[in-house]
């Protein structure tokens, strides 16, 4: 099998400086846990087109020879990919033909055009989009630019682990997040052979853990569901290459929740003021809920912020929920003028803000006379929450 | 009157390396006009405590004697002085008291006492709270840090547009948003001394353009209100130093709407991956809407990211609804078992998602036998939303 060299790595590097940012290496006060552990964010999310993906692609585009050039590439994606592949290919001259599914965002279909490429919407699933993409393959001669199971690719990811170590040659731990094991093969393998003595630790999500379960097996699995809001790792197969490069280079493969991947999402917006998206995410879920032994200087490879604005709400909603900062209430008064105002004011008294009312008095739990209200309200904290609740009891409103 | 020299400026830097980051100047391909003009920017939200003050307040306090520091600090803020001030204090082992308005943020709260800081909560707005810590400081004989009338405080924040130059040396004009002044003043001397031909413009909310009056008065006004989401730059009356300073220093002063500043937020969260906060994001307004020639390479200082996510998703919501990607649409259907199911069969085949539906029998404008329905939809752009709108049509609902 084809193998990653250090040299490729370094290689990799010289070739992107022209067109690739060296993203910063943030440190984070907040994940810090003083004399035990420091963390530092590798800012993937600010790259070009939002995401590592452009490294990879841009390398393995780099080797192709004028002639293959010539026939343009072709590639497959939903994401990060394809982003990564057209302004690629733009920077070289080459066409480029991106086959998304049908579903896409269209953000991210008008991204991947902005860039020049050829967008062709097909199926309704990865899948259908992949297997189009093979056969307009073979019908044009254009060379396909795989995601994650390329040594060019696995090589031009692995630039991110030269750029931490120069950043900061203390680091102890680097902890990358894995979907198909392209960006983890290519940083643990920059990393280990650099420098041995630092750990890489790969992170996936709990529902789509391909690697994880591969790695047990001793060969590659493939799950029958990978099913994450960390769309960018949701892989259901490893390659080889990427499955050997990370058995051999990482020392622990750890999973996260869904609800501990979005209260990294939220932690990272509200306390780094940086967009993440799940796959992106992912890594600094797994410090925050230790995951591993997180001690020393810790170095969360934040991949990408290519989430939607009204997913990223959503979660932002339920994390406000969850931190008692955002509450939805039921409570009944009785339906007739004035009683509502004098519940609004026993609210107002709180401190908490209303965000929204609904009135009904046709709901059967109510009782004649009486209507339900369903409100939502902006608190604190859950301590102020519980305060909000205790003056609504001790004014005869029930909480419910 | 005191005034702030290069040598200051260059001074500062040099302090300021052991406790604040150089941060990123990162370019912005969205803001980008190909031929026309690049855009960068100065990532200050990515600042220890999510904000340039505290480049300021260190400096400022930098300079005390040991006898001063054996004093204590005190200052008054709702804001991101309150934390830069307790940062810098306490890397100097000198105590603080922030004095901060009752109504503040619990999270500015929290993190001003998280760096260790006494916080005082006082009266109900900014004035009421500086007018404590004025009385405490009497009593105490702290030293009073102010937030941008100190000539070391100015110097401090200078530093910001040194880095912009050494980061780029070929930047045409650099963009700042102006509250009191004191970033402005001292970039702008910063830029001016070393490099007179580069231009630096200001910015201020519409709501609150104390400064611009103040240059056009030619002396220093007092603005009646000074109304703004960009909270950090709602300042009323400009200082003598930094009005002086801005007078001599700045090209051009511009101001920018509140929708605008909107605009640059969802901006800047959607595309550039960032968290600005209002005034952080007034300098990239007005570059989005050309407030001046915006020819060139332009450097714009995202001051600071501290925004409240409540806040942050107010704004989201309404950017949303502004770009045709969030709707509320009003309909009627009959009120009969299978008709909801039959209008949102429509709904769905017309591509658009339903986030909530209140269903009203009891509205005057529905008519007997007929039921309001408010829907909230998400769709992708406002083509596809006037598609939503025809299908609705053709099948019989009307659209309010």
């Amino acid at each position: 099998m084809e193998t990653v060299s250090l040299g490729m790595i370094l290689e990799a590097r010289e070739r992107l400086k022209k067109a690739v940012r060296s993203t910063d290496l943030v440190p984070s006060q907040i994940l810090a846990i003083p004399g035990k552990r420091e963390v530092f964010l590798k800012t993937e999310c600010l790259q070009y087109t939002g995401s590592f993906k452009l490294r990879g692609a841009y390398n393995r585009i780099s080797m192709l020879t004028p002639e293959e050039r010539g026939r343009g590439v072709i590639a497959s994606s939903a994401g990060n990919h394809a982003q990564g592949v057209a302004l690629a290919a733009a920077k070289f001259g080459a066409k480029a033909t991106i086959v998304m599914p049908a579903g896409a965002p269209l953000a991210k279909v008008a991204a991947t055009r902005s860039y020049g490429a050829e967008v062709v919407l097909h199926g309704a699933v990865y899948d259908d989009a992949y297997a189009e993409a093979c056969r307009i393959q073979e019908e044009s001669g254009a060379v396909f630019v795989h995601p994650f199971n390329d040594p060019y690719v696995v090589a031009g990811q692995g630039s991110i682990g030269l750029e931490i170590m120069d950043a900061n040659p203390d680091i102890d731990t680097v902890v990358v997040p894995i979907g198909g094991g392209g960006m983890a093969s290519g940083i643990a393998a920059a990393v280990k052979l650099l420098h041995p003595e630092v750990k890489v630790v790969g992170v996936q999500a709990a529902g789509a853990p391909s690697m994880l379960e591969s790695m047990r097996a001793g060969r590659i699995v493939t799950l029958k569901n990978a099913s994450t809001i960390a769309d960018g790792i949701a892989v259901k197969t490893p390659g080889d290459l990427t499955f050997a490069m990370c058995e051999k280079y990482l020392d622990e493969v750890v999973t996260v929740e869904e609800d501990e991947i979005a209260g990294a999402i939220l932690m990272l917006l509200e306390k780094c003021k940086i967009v993440a998206e799940g796959a992106g995410a992912a890594s600094v879920a797994a410090v925050m809920y230790e995951k591993f032994d997180t001690a020393g200087k810790v170095a969360c490879v934040v991949s990408g912020g290519n989430i939607d604005v009204t997913t990223l709400q959503r979660i932002l909603d339920q994390g406000l929920m969850k931190s008692g900062r955002m509450v939805r209430i039921h409570t009944v008064i009785q339906d007739r003028p004035g009683h509502l105002a004098r519940l609004l004011a026993v609210i107002s008294e709180s401190g908490a803000n209303v965000v929204s009312i609904q009135h009904d008095r046709t709901s059967s739990s109510s009782g004649i006379g009486m209507a339900l209200l369903d409100l939502l309200l902006e608190t604190n904290d859950f301590e102020h929450l519980s305060r909000v609740h205790e003056l609504m009891k001790e004014n005869g409103y029930p909480v419910m």
